[in-house]
């Protein structure tokens, strides 16, 4: 086999989920596994037959030897993750119910190890080699300035040695603070010059660019705005969901994904949540797939929406399938048990 | 700050779940907690803000200890609450799912503490000079001779304070025995006529005081029915909720309150259910928030419906959630995850 | 009281569910129950208020120890079963969610007890005596030459001693291999003329017997096919549902009854899904039932679809309720709680 | 097979039980069984092979439910139980460590089923027919006044049809009160005089009959004591535990048996305690089996020790092993794990 | 009554235990609860009948609600406690087993809300008025230069007011870093000169004071020591445990106390542990129930040591039991079940 | 690093474990995870440092995946392990307690993947070019005749490339039938003839080789046989344990180690058990850490017999621990906390 090799650079994070859609104040137990987007796309893509590796550290004691495990567990190489300083981040999760939304709760994040490591600890020179993807996420942006310069570091060395980029612009207001698009906006545009897909949302192109658009439909403003951003930053694929919330059980998802001056929508499926966190990623690694599998660009929305809207039918964050499962969702298969 | 505070008259009962929508023959382990109309009025009223107090009596003994500690949890001050006697009410819960109603078994209640403890053993004398209002429950009156004279000299020590009487009307015709009605008429005459607020259905109007209507919709009994009661024993408010099952995980539920001889409605709201015991009670506070707060009648009862909506979503009896969390559905804000 | 008596022909499985919708993967745990088609009916019939027994064989271990309480515990008697040899089978769910199906995986049956234990092992020339009615199912056909051996020899003691057949087709390609139809056909046609009433599928008919139709719906196809089968074998009652699956959590049944020369059927039922395992068992005890109590046949086929969508409400393969339950189901009851 | 059947009338408890030494007031929930003196010395009698009946009513309700089929899956039959009126007694447990002491709780006693049923409404008069043997608990003796005369009349009715009583005199001073000793004495005497086998300590010798000793130690007061005890009421065999405490998790534990003017001591045992809670109803099994099955005094009398050793290592109350496992104990083989 | 009011000033922690001796790396659950040196030792003296507040900051999130629940369950007053900032201090336990040793990994701890919350946001002034005792850990004093100054403001504030210091060393040097016990010394000596009760070990003596003994066993090395400590910091009862370590559930416990020149010693126990940690706080809250109802020194030391050992066997940091409980410890009571 | 490549070929097994001492007639659930002697010896080896794979074959279903990711969780190389065929091999425990033993029954053995997978279909030629050590197990050898040839295949393979073979006795009278000690010789002694490091007992020996000794101590025996075997086999080095058996919860442990005509032992150890299944490999690790990192004779034995004894702490089959942790063991070093 001469399989592709994706690689991601981002946060292991420890989820502590009240099990049950219990308030914290109710339990006295919490479900906890490791996670972060990241590791959810190179998690399903090594489901997906892809060699994949995490670029992440995690604490030097028995909470980093728990991460170093789960990872693998999912099939993920370790062979990335080094062990430094004293954190893991951490969520805990409150799960909604109806009209009451899930509750994230982060503790430990800005001391974690990830986010006071420098890339230069990793000896990533040699390491990228064999590497042909390369996944970043924005949130990772947002952290500090470490990570900040990190990312930039990283995403330079990848480009020197061919590595096309995958950026998942995730932009989070909080995150950045006051006038945070005003200081996030150069380092967006650093990074999406040297992408070849990129994940976006209208909010993001307007957040973070400052682009604006008279259009009031989310259609309209995505079709406004991508191509101006594609244009702009020579983006091959910009991709993405529109997702309608109907309540923390159920909401309505749309795929789309504009390529080579088309925009290409998948149809809209009306969604039951089992777990709603990293859905996104399941639609990330759809378009990953469909890229480096020459599929064209109306199947890989279609195959990255079913991707996501499968996800949803998982506990926890990291989506676990087969490509065989999503084109059963494709192909509405509706089965009854499977023996 | 000079808080209002509400004290309420009322049972600690012991509920014992199966879990999982098992049934009790199923399972081999129960989750726990302390529960009752009393406590869930006032555990969700110290959430808004309120000072609160429970005045009850649980056993002297480890299960009583654990309920005092479940009652401080809440928020609840606990200073009315006795130890005396040695039992504690129960209730055993089988969740239904569907068309498969829940069952509730009660147990050990007419021996409980609550049940079987004078009024005069909690000297509430100098205990009240700082209420504001009292909450008394129906089901109390229903219980035995003892309860029933409890709650009337309750009521009366109460009106000699200037404290504001809420009344739940809560008849259970299983547990007055035959002629129940009948029984129960003269008890509830004489506390209506001392209550500012009371939650009354059309039903209660009908069994309790024997009153008639020709009318076939609930709305329109409600309609003939409460003013004629408003009217009769002086009673402020009257509020409730027009409760339509679709299954037990699933109900349509509308507000309303006849306060100044006007009947004012919520909209109705299609309500998945993840625990539908305690609702009432929560629709309750919010009925009596917006007397404290002075909203205006059709605001109450939105507030009210809302809080009602939102208690479904919770699991166990007692609501938590703070005002700001009604407010949001008020305003039909859907939320994806809150971060 | 002068019951009838109900016993069944089939093996006892250990069922090894993934909690909470995680797959195998996900879990470090497995709720586990005793199960199977024989002990879904005479569990439902011992309910009903039926003797019931099952015939069967558990390996001569803790698990065939644990495996006899848990029939028991169900109310079946169980003089029938033995310990004998060493395996149980044994079956994994990964309980699906939307439009995830779940999934089993058996383990451990061509070994089991039951399907390596000769039928003369059970000693039942006396025992069956006192047995009305006698269940068999095609699934006990399809594992090895000594339990089709076994059926056979079992079918027709059981003629000899005047004691009814009830047939359930449930015929598994799966189990069958290549060619499998072919190889089924003669052991169907040998059962279905010693049956009273079977329970078999528009696809049983066709893949068993080799039967064709140019109908394209599956009423048209049962309504073509049922008679032709009915008439050839003089098989009084032949029945079962009609499923569509709209997700692992939602499908819609309706029940039908060919009998005397008249097709019944039931109205449709849209069903919320707890658990949908044995629920083809509560539609056969329904028929059953209605037979032994000589219901007329519309109201059997309302009765039993009745039981199959309460069925759906429970945890686990068993049904657990009353005739009484099932009646509040017919009557389209919505009950709030039940105190 | 001609096996002997020993019945017992005794109550069944749910057992409720705090997880892994929890307070209550830790725990959110519990795990819970069914048992009793009575269900423990049937359940145990059933797994050495006897036929085994409980003569009890439960509540006309799912605890009822489930209680039955509690009893049904050890192995005793459920033909002597009634469903009668509305409580099931309980008790809450609260597991000690080392010096910290085991808590029991009861709940719900004097209002069960079992506690308010009349003798006669068992119907015992043909159900008796076949029993061999009677146990009797003397907790039973001290709840009430109806209990009381149902265990005389039983005894009486028993006695006409040459049934062997068995006798647990287990006498609970807090159970009768002031002067509870003098109100004892005539329903023990009896009883005793009745009785073929009873299980007896000195304090029981003491407390209920009034009979002094000059001896200080517990052999000394028994070797005094028990031969005046056997003489006076012409009883076969008493027997009994001596148990010396050294924490919740350690006893030294020696079994006595008398018979024939003999006293007979087993070896002393240290214990280490997974569950203390019925292995004196082990003890008492030892003794009917050594009985039943013409064992010598010795043999028995180690029997018997060894049984209350072996329920030690047990979880809950009731004992759960064969006669094998207990010869295992007075060998003391020392097994690794068995496979 | 007029009961003494205990307050003390510390940080409140989740801690978050992997059940059943499992590693973090083997679990996929975590027990947690809130706790920390104040928690434990107000939490206790709140059960020995004292008023007991505790002065805290956690964040204003939904972890920091269920904190304040959970410090309100054990009858701690939470009118001292505010919500400021994000984050609450975290500790991960890994319980050992015999020789395997119990792991402690803190996570989130400078960041924590108590850590970075100034004094001055309590608003003390007023509310220490009704204080008797205070309350103060070393480990508080060795998390930051704002901890360092909070707690010299508070204990001279608390001075001011007439308010007794209890002041246990706990001296960690990991916290202190390099030359750690050079930086410490002055702080240490500030806080003995103004205590009144002092938990103080001849390691805490030696590292934190830079005092010398030639003696080499623990009691040698304390009554040389202790002296020493006393007369220069005028302080009235220096006291502390002896502990010897068997393995992880077994230690040897001695308790000493120094007062008016003269070392008391209670007897030696042996002791098998449920829960390890939050032991020398009940110690504390002996020595200071001791001094508060006037026991003799000898008394005290006994009464403390037997606090501590019940301590091993109640799970969780948290002591749960009455001065009853530790009476019985005292005169060695060995009960059976307590019913 | 060039780290030594330790492979094993082992069966991966499922381990469902009743909790908390339960029968499995007492469970509801199972705890289950992935083991086997080559998973042990090879998860340690990794947590040791080495390089470790597992030659195993797995179900190609949802449990074989589970396997997968269970094996690389535990820190296994997963490139040798393949899915073929359905089955895999599940063994149910339920833990003793004192004098009560544990009950290991297994299932589905003879049918699991890898019992059932010619040796061939790994492709091991190429694969193990970069293999130092090879492990053997005498289960494998007697599961059937293709384990047997499988095991012959594998060892003249790795002989040819230089590999050291590891040979673990571990004869089971039990799973070789009548006569299986003749059968079994002729395997033995050619697998013995290959090992450079055998795991082998006095009664391995003798049963196996038919060795005899007039020598009554375990250590008379095994210093009587062992050189007779290393001699005639040449065998560089042979060790084992001692165990004798106090009870399930408590065992005593010496090991020993023969090699270069020299016995060593180590010291005996009392050793408190959490699990002991998997103990014995940890014992086995030790002796290829020590031979593979040339510690002396000695050094060797005391490090694997403490290895052993740290392995009885751990819950679950596969020891979890550094080598670090060992030499703690070794040192006697007793912690109180380790934070």
């Amino acid at each position: 086999m001469n399989k592709k090799h994706v690689a991601a650079y981002g946060e292991i994070m420890m989820r502590l989920e009240a099990p049950n859609h219990l308030l914290l104040r109710q339990s006295e137990n919490l479900n906890f596994s490791f996670t972060g987007t990241g590791v959810n796309v190179t998690g399903l893509l090594a489901q997906f037959g892809y060699d994949s590796s995490l670029i992440s550290a995690v604490p030097n004691n028995s909470i980093g030897t728990a991460a170093i495990g789960a990872i693998r567990k999912l099939g993920i190489r370790s062979e990335f993750i080094i062990k430094n300083n004293d954190n893991l981040g951490m969520y805990f999760l409150e799960k909604g119910f109806g009209p009451r939304a899930s509750i994230v709760t982060y503790a430990n994040r800005q001391q974690s190890s990830f986010n006071t490591t420098d890339i230069s600890q990793y000896n990533l020179l040699q390491k990228l080699e064999n590497v042909d993807v390369l996944h970043i996420c924005g949130i990772t942006l947002a952290m500090n300035s470490l990570t900040r310069e990190n990312v930039l570091s990283l995403v330079k060395l990848a480009k020197t040695q061919g590595i096309k980029i995958v950026f998942d612009c995730n932009f989070r207001p909080s995150l950045w603070g006051d006038n945070g698009n005003i200081n996030a906006k150069p380092f967006y545009e650093t990074i999406l010059a040297e992408s070849d897909i990129v994940i976006m949302s209208e909010k993001d192109a307007m957040l973070t660019l400052g682009l604006q658009t008279t259009e009031l439909t989310q259609e309209g403003q995505l079709e406004s705005l991508l191509p101006v951003v594609a244009d702009k930053y020579n983006i091959n694929t910009i991709a993405g969901t529109i997702r309608t919330i109907r309540g923390s059980n159920h909401n309505v998802i749309k795929g789309y994904l504009y390529s080579e001056n088309e925009m290409y929508y998948s149809k809209s499926f009306d969604v039951d949540i089992l777990d709603r966190i990293g859905t996104g990623d399941a639609y990330t690694c759809g378009v990953i797939h469909g890229t480096l599998s020459n599929m064209n660009h109306q199947d890989t929305v279609n195959f990255s929406t079913a991707s996501c809207i499968l996800a949803h039918t998982i506990s926890g964050d990291t989506p676990l399938f087969d490509t065989d499962d999503i084109i059963k969702i494709i192909n509405e298969e509706k089965n009854d048990i499977e023996r």
